[in-house]
């Protein structure tokens, strides 16, 4: 039996394979200085703080370890989102007081503390994501500040679960923490009942929960507006109105990557396989 | 930095995602029973026996660790051969008194027991794995009678690399285990000195070693014939008188899998990320 921390390292692998997946690396598209490669390296760098973290490491150290071993590739930015999705549910999972459900993964966040925001903020120093600027009144918090902004954290004592609340509005990621993980156990629900290979059914829920609400990720990098078109777009391709591989050529082309649903697919994939789905 | 283990992980996803390769899964080609996310998650579940083998415990039982691991997916047989080919060169990188060199890794084969022989039996339980019948008189070692032939073994005081020398004239791997893994530190060479993405020198090694000689996985499934001009096929190619895809397309149309000439690139990209080779 797999281990949790080799579920979610797997779950990071299979959601990278699932193809076409519109707009992201998959092992079919890929950019040229972000490649599916880099994508395999950084899910086997990320393993050693998923096994912290699955071991009761704490949730800020584990993650910092995490991205610290994604980051030795040469892409950047792999599975940053991705990585801090899983983690709550890793740990979870892995605590035997604790249930891989949403209300375990809840407490897993409730519990989290100053110092855990401090090594999420950390993280920031060992690779580029790309964030939208602060709101007016949190530029001492700008995650991009890295250790810098620890004193800010500290003097006013916010927790991970703190720092991530102030960004619902505008991260998916954030929302799914600190909203119960909602999407996340709907994509394991959808990836379990599909039929047919894993990474076909995760590229099957990419384009499910891409229709159903629009990505942050597109958001932060384009425009509310062409988040809201790449949405339409990816019902149009649930809806067989355009082919979905055509689809992807055209996002690849416009650079339109929605990143944040491939996050909550990677973190879905983690869950169902924890609860049994077979590869 | 990542470690020796997560290295020879990284060598198996890395040499699976490579394409064109002829007849072999590929991160384009799969089988409808042996399909990409299989070699996934083999890779995946290999992990705990490949850091056995760089902690320095038995050979035989960290390969066995990682087969038994491997096969926790649906796929059947996916990396058999790379993992017997990766575990001395991973045992030699991972004992600060050998070198991950031809001299370190036999070393390491010199080294094998009777005890690591009976667990390399003991591995083809946990696995269907394609092989040919025994020559007269070995019968009783055929490796397809897994612990029933451990006693023979005993009473004839086999070590395994005495069982791999046996297999020389029909087994690529079992040769290059013998012989100073010539076949795996030419790959590491021809990896290192390609250019561009590290999967798509990987797909470019394999072409060239299949050229070179005949794969002796294709000669065990079909016959001698069948593997020589499968040899000649990928020279015909990589001279440029064929697409490399559409060779690959021809090859899997006919069942044709240059398993081991797959195995040896696996060592080798191997051997290349202990080097240093940059992903």
């Amino acid at each position: 039996m797999r281990t949790t921390a080799q579920n979610a390292e797997l779950a990071l692998l299979l959601e990278v394979a699932g193809t076409p997946k519109p707009g992201n690396v998959d092992r079919h598209r890929e950019y040229e200085d972000l490649r599916f490669e880099h994508f395999l390296a950084g899910a086997v760098g990320a393993r050693a703080g998923l096994e912290m973290a699955a071991a009761g490491d704490p949730l800020g150290e584990s993650f910092l370890a995490t991205i610290e071993g994604m980051s030795e590739q040469r892409g950047g930015n792999t599975q940053f989102g991705a990585l801090l999705l899983q983690l709550p549910l890793v740990a979870a999972a892995g605590d035997e007081n604790r249930s891989l459900s949403p209300e375990g993964a809840t407490a897993v966040v409730d519990a989290t503390t100053v110092a855990d925001a401090a090594d999420f903020y950390r993280a920031f120093e060992a690779v580029d994501v790309a964030v939208d600027d602060p709101p007016e009144g949190m530029e001492p918090l700008d995650v991009r500040r890295g250790s810098d902004a620890v004193p800010e954290l500290e003097s006013r004592g916010l927790t991970l679960r703190d720092v991530m609340e102030r960004s619902t509005d505008r991260d998916g990621v954030a929302r799914e923490w600190v909203e119960g993980f909602e999407r996340v156990f709907a994509a394991a629900d959808a990836v379990e009942q599909g039929e047919g290979p894993v990474a076909d059914r995760a590229a099957r829920a990419f384009l499910e929960l891409l229709a159903d609400e629009v990505d942050t990720f597109v958001a932060t990098k384009h425009d509310r507006a062409t988040a809201e078109s790449t949405s339409e777009r990816a019902r149009a391709a649930l809806d067989g109105e355009i082919d979905p591989e055509t689809l992807a050529d055209e996002f690849v082309a416009e650079g339109i990557n929605p990143g944040t649903t491939a996050d909550i697919v990677a973190a879905g994939l983690f869950v169902a396989l924890e609860r049994g789905l077979d590869v």
